[in-house]
């Protein structure tokens, strides 16, 4: 306890709630990481797949980054529809609901969660690679180093919103900076000329360079809007006016993305950068940019914050999500329980904990993990845009005929963009995310269908009638008379009824001498002394009761086991074992109540 | 259960204990295969230490089995006196205990336990070693066979004591019997000089033939008489006269297994035989006597049913001793508990389990494991014997000097042979027997000082009188009206007294909605709406009860949880969560006690 207050911090008040709201500048921080960070492996990406044709394939990636700069435009323009339609935060699983029913929008809730998931897994896996290229000693330490930055992403979100958001802000900003004096010095020394490259090098044509191989790069590339949606989900989290704000920061966020990335791209095909298996792209460029100073350390730590901290973004979405699910009952019920610190305190942990294992998995590997990512994010995507064309043709409203073709136009890219990242990638692992949806689709279904079947069970109808008043009688199995007993009499007494202790005659010897000493501290509780001729405690005690029940079929029987309870948990195991036996014995006999009254030894 | 009963049988009534007495015949069977299994891999051991100092060597192992002989003759006329003086069974644990007081006793105990445990993990690996000698196919197998041979014993020892006797009877004197043929037949051969012999080899000279390496020699062959012990340790076991039925036994196991012992040991000389990697000595003799027929392969089946049964011994033996610790307080209660079968249930699970650890942990390797079984065994011999001594100095008795001279002897001849097997096997593993007695009597000692704790602290005194009669407020957190609820008041109100309903009030409106039910269903009972600024039901409720707790501080409180089981265990995590908190953080509470009110679902 003292130690969860102590990462976590004191308990906030429910009026506090509204006070939590990020400013723009906070939240630009916060939810844009997750989409600016993914440049520091975009561009690896899309070269990593055009090198298998060959050195001059490589002038693909120019085509291929105004594609992706296309994208990077519909989804701006169609996901500022959605902020204002959707005020509440309007992710997938919402728009979906609204406009699809049941089955599309678990689709989408579970493509999302499989993407907040990924996105902490990749991007701290990124980060650390970020890491190791600057210092390769660590390299070995990679998966402890991720699980590490994980736990305390957990930690620090368990503190609050406002709190992370403040803690997160600087570093994303020198993460964005530092790149963006990259991007600045390198252009202005590639307009004059005087920028380094590197001498060209003619690796192995593996491939033809067909139009399949230019898809994939496509597809590869695609990673680049990745988090583009978060700021659509999160519209709750900002100050009012939330849709405005909201709105002004997806903008912002979408003019440093294209910027960056675009500016990467260029630069490296200008450089002649080749992916290579020991060093980053972005690492390459910035050797070549800057030299190995200051500047460039600099630059690899800017890039690790970065990306370490946008797989906090998915901290704030994912408990979101499941909190929607829960109260929609699709989720286990705590998902949906606000915790002293005003955050869905179970989502964080369940997603810290599935990210950690995801990383151990994939031994710390991007590569391993990119091919699953871009699926989910995808398949939101297209279900939000689509469900939007449905709502304006049905909802119709101002303007509604211009709205629905500025969705209309984002539903058919991001369509065609799914369908490429799906063929393209299927062999890869992206085929593991459809049958992971397909798993959580129906995990889904099972939680909601045995919610419902609960309620059936329990709900009280008008034809019931409130029950009538029924008998309890109490027993206690005693198989001595000492203090731990005794308080157990006492606890029994202390509302009036029929009480009987009971003991089982194993031995005469040992009946008799506590028979004499019932007589004196027994509190005038009567005591029955059942035969055992199997020497089977449990079996009498249980036949006992049998007969009670059986005799009055009416009434309520208690069982007050007195327990020893010893002051170190490792002693249980010289304690106690005919209790547990009992209470396995009468958990589900109907009518039989168990109370324990523990005794504490002190030592 | 119904597999239990299928299992292990039905249970068996107190007054049929006398039953289960063992006649002489069956007694032989159970008891001596553990003494006489040990020529299957005695003479072996010895020749293993003898072959390092050349083939020369070999002869040295004729006057080393004649001192073996001598201490079999020692241990036989010494247990017979200790048979006579105890009657109820006198291990080394009661003659210490008796003698010496408790710290030897409990030497005695540990190393009495190690011993057993390793009968059965020795026995078991030599036998199946047996099994592989004949079908070599089955080697990659032995570990699994191993563990398929001690479950089985498991069973069925825990179906009681005659039973199993009857079982084992057969397969002992079988092995014994086509053992002693091969040793007539192979003495005959000789005495005509018909034997067969192997052409000789000269292994490299790995050692100088020192004194060391003949008492190595000698320890290594000190195998041959564990289990000698067992007979005087089950006195309590044999049909009345219980004394002289288990002399006259002990005298017959000494004489089967002086026969077999000397007579494989020369046979295996005369025909030059050395110990192989892939063969068991005893093999190699069968072949060269039999030829490798239906003679040889009796030979293997019977000696691998004679070593697998001998582990039975310790099946008889470990938990008798455990249940004397227990009754002692020495060991866990419940290993003082007779099961329905008349055995120490828990006592032959606990060892078969430990045996199976043993027998994974070195591989199902016989040599790896005999290092450690001789010390045990000589540290309770010698603590016997020394025991028996100072008993007839103290209580004299008839012809007690006699006695005494004989006792006397044993201690001498005992002690040293432990120093020497102390001296010589120390490094090869000796040192881990030493390490776990001290450890094991570290265990009971803090067990025994544990279980004197609690008596203390729950005994009753003169100076306690009987408790007065306090009152018992009931308090029943709800957060909702439904028939899990309902069954809740409707037990709570089965005794007279204050009944408090408490809810939290995290949502107004909810409030209201279950207020208005309330009053329908609430069977009269007072309900109280707490507030919670920090939304945690969990602190709300304990602040309540605190206070009902400070207002009368002579008052039980008892917390009633309605609470939904459901049909299947992993339906569990959907729900009481909030339960489990509640009595996570009430459980060291004093004066509050918690009782689940169980609602069963159907589906």
């Amino acid at each position: 306890m003292v130690l969860k207050r102590w990462l976590v911090g004191d308990p906030l008040k429910s009026t506090q709630a509204a006070h939590q709201r990020l400013s723009k500048t906070i939240a630009l921080a916060i939810f844009s990481s997750n989409a600016i960070s993914s440049v520091a492996y975009a561009t690896e990406e899309i070269l990593l797949v055009l090198v298998l044709a060959g050195t001059a394939a490589i002038a693909w990636s120019i085509p291929v980054s105004f594609a992706i700069l296309f994208l990077i435009v519909i989804l701006t323009i169609s996901y500022r529809q959605i902020i204002y339609e959707y005020p509440d935060g309007g992710g997938a699983y919402v728009v979906a609901r609204n406009n699809f029913g049941e089955q599309p929008a678990l689709i989408g809730a579970a493509a999302l969660m499989i993407d907040y998931v990924l996105t902490v897994a990749v991007s701290v896996a990124a980060g650390i690679a970020a890491l190791t290229s600057a210092v390769p000693s660590l390299f070995e330490y990679r998966v402890a180093l991720g699980l590490a930055a994980i736990i305390f992403m957990v930690v620090i979100n368990l503190r609050g919103v406002r709190e992370s958001g403040t803690f997160f802000a600087f570093p994303t900003y020198f993460g964005v900076g530092i790149i963006g004096i990259m991007v600045g010095i390198g252009s202005v020394q590639t307009f004059f000329g005087q920028a380094a490259s590197l001498p060209p090098i003619n690796p192995t044509t593996v491939e033809e360079l067909t139009l399949f191989l230019i898809l994939r790069t496509f597809a590869a590339g695609c990673t680049a809007v990745t988090g583009m949606e978060v700021v659509s989900n999160s519209v709750k989290a900002f100050r009012p006016p939330e849709s405005r704000n909201a709105s002004a920061t997806m903008l912002h966020m979408s003019l440093i993305l294209t910027a960056l990335f675009m500016g990467i791209t260029f630069l490296a095909y200008h450089a002649g950068i080749q992916p290579k298996t020991d060093e980053t792209v972005i690492s390459q460029l910035a050797r070549l940019t800057f030299g190995t100073g200051a500047l460039y350390y600099s630059l690899q730590i800017g890039t690790m914050l970065l990306l370490v901290l946008a797989a906090n973004s998915a901290f704030a979405a994912f408990p979101q999500l499941a909190s929607i699910l829960a109260r929609d009952g699709y989720m286990p019920r705590q998902m949906a329980t606000f915790g002293d610190r005003l955050v869905f305190s179970n989502g964080i942990v369940v997603l810290g904990v599935i990210a950690c294992f995801l990383l151990i998995l994939f031994h710390g590997d991007t590569h391993a993990l990119i091919p699953l990512y871009a699926i989910g994010v995808f398949i939101s995507f297209t279900l939000s845009q689509a469900g939007m064309v449905r709502q304006w043709i049905t909802k119709k409203g101002s303007h509604w005929r211009a709205k629905l073709i500025v969705n209309g136009v984002g539903a058919v890219t991001t369509g065609i963009a799914l369908i490429i990242i799906a063929t393209t990638k299927f062999t890869q692992g992206a085929w593991i995310v459809f049958l992971l949806i397909s798993i959580l689709v129906s995990m889904f279904r099972s939680i909601r269908s045995h919610y419902k079947a609960v309620a059936e069970q329990i709900s009280l109808t008008r034809d019931h009638r409130p029950p009538l008043p029924r008998r309890n009688i109490v027993v206690i199995p005693i198989n001595g008379v000492n203090k731990a007993v005794i308080r157990a009499v006492d606890y029994a007494r202390s509302r009036p009824g029929e009480i009987h202790a009971v003991m089982v005659d194993v031995d005469p010897q040992s009946t008799a001498r506590i028979q004499i000493q019932w007589a004196q501290w027994g509190c005038g509780v009567n005591l029955i002394a059942l035969p055992s001729p199997y020497r089977s405690v449990l079996k009498s005690l249980l036949d006992y009761i049998e007969k009670i029940l059986e005799k009055e079929p009416d009434i309520w029987v208690t069982v007050v086991i007195p327990e020893i309870l010893p002051a170190h948990w490792w002693q249980s195991i010289l304690h106690n074992q005919r209790a547990l036996l009992l209470k396995t014995a009468l958990l589900f006999t109907e009518r039989v109540i168990l109370t324990d009254v523990p005794f504490h030894l002190k030592r």
